[in-house]
């Protein structure tokens, strides 16, 4: 019988605006020893994703909202500790969805066992081999559909997605323009990841002319992250039949009253503009040829990734507002 | 020898805002007898159309703007009165692009001769079997893609277009919900069109509420040729996997700024929404396919066609200018 001590982020309040650690508790719960069919996981690592935020809200849109005062979820590797089904045995790497905790209790169909191509980078499946990069595969190949040659434009071009929709798109044969924040990131992007330009637009002044100059043979695709003026600024700088996959729009995820959209919406007609909207659980059928793909691609160095780790299930909350300000360097996770 | 006078409006200055009778001029001009290979045609109707304002800026975003002190262009029925080339003769009833003119001389082949399924009904070619009516079918059946059972919503719903969108919507098996400007021309929708819920979104209130309420299932399909408020609604009432075919955004035409978008447009991602800008020009191929279905439909009755007539090229601005307040009920046609 095992006797072990989790600790856990519960969600104790909603957050109006941009959330602060006090709408957060770490509270620790024993746990029972796994029964029939169950397993004990020890999480590595956790992931935070900008997607939570809105999990927080009272109603969701295309997921069940976090409960009050229970533990949240979201995606983590773990180790099996114990183990009472024949499936699964202590060792055994596996991917779950029972982030914000340390350890827990499930049963063995409800978590995935990996075969890490890589035993020192199983983080690497909370991001560019995980959610964040699937994402990234599915939007631009599946929504964005770029052609040799064409000009992608990548908002949020560092973060998790956005780094590996920058790589993507190279590989594709793209010329690709990342939006960051800072230029550390900027640098990181044309030095490590071959993008051909990017844009700071925090100091980069108008965004829509920095685009207007970075992209002088238009916008073919642009991989939207952000919402507002990166939103604005592509539907001015895109060619005709441009294709927007739509990811997120983080600028708008802590707003406690909507803000007004971009003033050209009416570009989308005259320049014949496709948008898509998509949740990446919609397409786990591209899970393993986005994996195999993308294994090689890392093995041969072509995607390269870049990881802000977090120490501690204490630093959980810190990490994920971090999120907002954008103080995650690709992506972001928790090292428990 | 012909020794004929045409009447033409010109463009004499580019609006700012809503156009003015000021921007346009009635001008006298000689035309000379058809040459070899060409056509004298009389026009009897002529289209005004709500794109027409966007020719007017010094800048076309997907066609050549009007010229300043020439004539302007667009569609127009009319018939061959003398003809130097032996592909027409006279009396032969021609589409074609030279509107805003009753009289012209042109290349016979920069017209298209018509064999009308009906002779008293030729200014149908600038309607339901014209330019607007195959941008409804192309948008709604390429785009929208409704299925059986499905809710599509159809702003500008009595509208050239609105009109066909919602009766080709009927014929598809949906629910259909349309948006107007009088209580007369939703009067005319639900008893005329089989339109199953109108809105009046001069008196209906708050916009989203309205159709909140009338589509108690859901918008699955929404036919956007308003933009502003009608888009913000729309959003917030379709169903996961809606279709948005953009057509237009005729509240955004006249501003002389730039006015902001919907505030809820992060629901693309969350509701993962599709939205088609398209342009009619581009969809020429299937033209055939759809006089076919359309002469049929009207043949059985199924598809109604509502006309407001102006008389004469003197009144040709002033039925142009009426589409922005709405004077219009179904096509606006000028007779000359």
């Amino acid at each position: 019988m095992s006797n072990y001590t989790a600790r856990q982020v519960h969600l104790i309040s909603r957050p109006v605006g941009m959330p602060i650690q006090e709408n957060f508790k770490l509270v620790e719960v024993e746990l029972a020893a796994p029964q029939d069919g169950e397993v004990l996981v020890k999480n590595h690592y956790m992931s935070v994703d900008p997607y939570m935020r809105g999990r927080m809200r009272a109603e969701a849109v295309y997921a069940q909202p976090y409960g009050l005062n229970e533990v949240m979820y979201g995606a983590a590797v773990g180790e099996v500790i114990e183990s009472a089904d024949s499936s699964l045995q202590a060792g055994d790497i596996v991917l779950n969805g029972a982030a914000w905790q340390d350890k827990f209790v499930a049963k063995a169909s409800a978590v995935n066992k990996l075969e890490p191509f890589d035993p020192k980078q199983i983080s690497l499946y909370l991001g560019t081999l995980g959610m964040p990069g699937l994402t990234a595969y599915v939007g631009l190949t599946k929504y964005g559909e770029p052609k040799q040659g064409e000009t992608v434009f990548v908002s949020a071009a560092s973060g998790a997605v956005g780094a590996n929709v920058c790589q993507i798109a190279k590989l594709k044969g793209c010329r690709v323009i990342g939006s960051v924040g800072s230029d550390e990131k900027a640098q990181w992007l044309q030095d490590e990841c071959g993008v051909d330009a990017t844009i700071n637009y925090k100091t980069c002044g108008d965004l829509t002319s920095a685009l207007l100059q970075a992209a002088p043979d238009g916008v073919d695709v642009y991989f939207e992250n952000v919402g507002g003026e990166h939103l604005q600024a592509a539907l001015t700088a895109m060619n005709p039949f441009g294709r927007i996959a739509a990811c997120g729009m983080i600028a708008s995820y802590n707003n406690a009253e909507p803000q007004p959209g971009p003033n050209n919406l009416m570009l989308i007609v005259g320049k014949k503009i496709r948008i898509n909207g998509f949740i990446v659980s919609d397409h786990a059928d591209m899970r393993p040829q986005f994996l195999e793909e993308m294994v090689a691609w890392i093995k041969q160095g072509k995607i390269k990734s870049r990881e802000t780790l977090a120490d501690g299930i204490d630093n959980a909350v810190d990490a994920f507002l971090g999120l907002f300000g954008g103080k995650n360097f690709g992506k972001m996770i928790v090292k428990l």
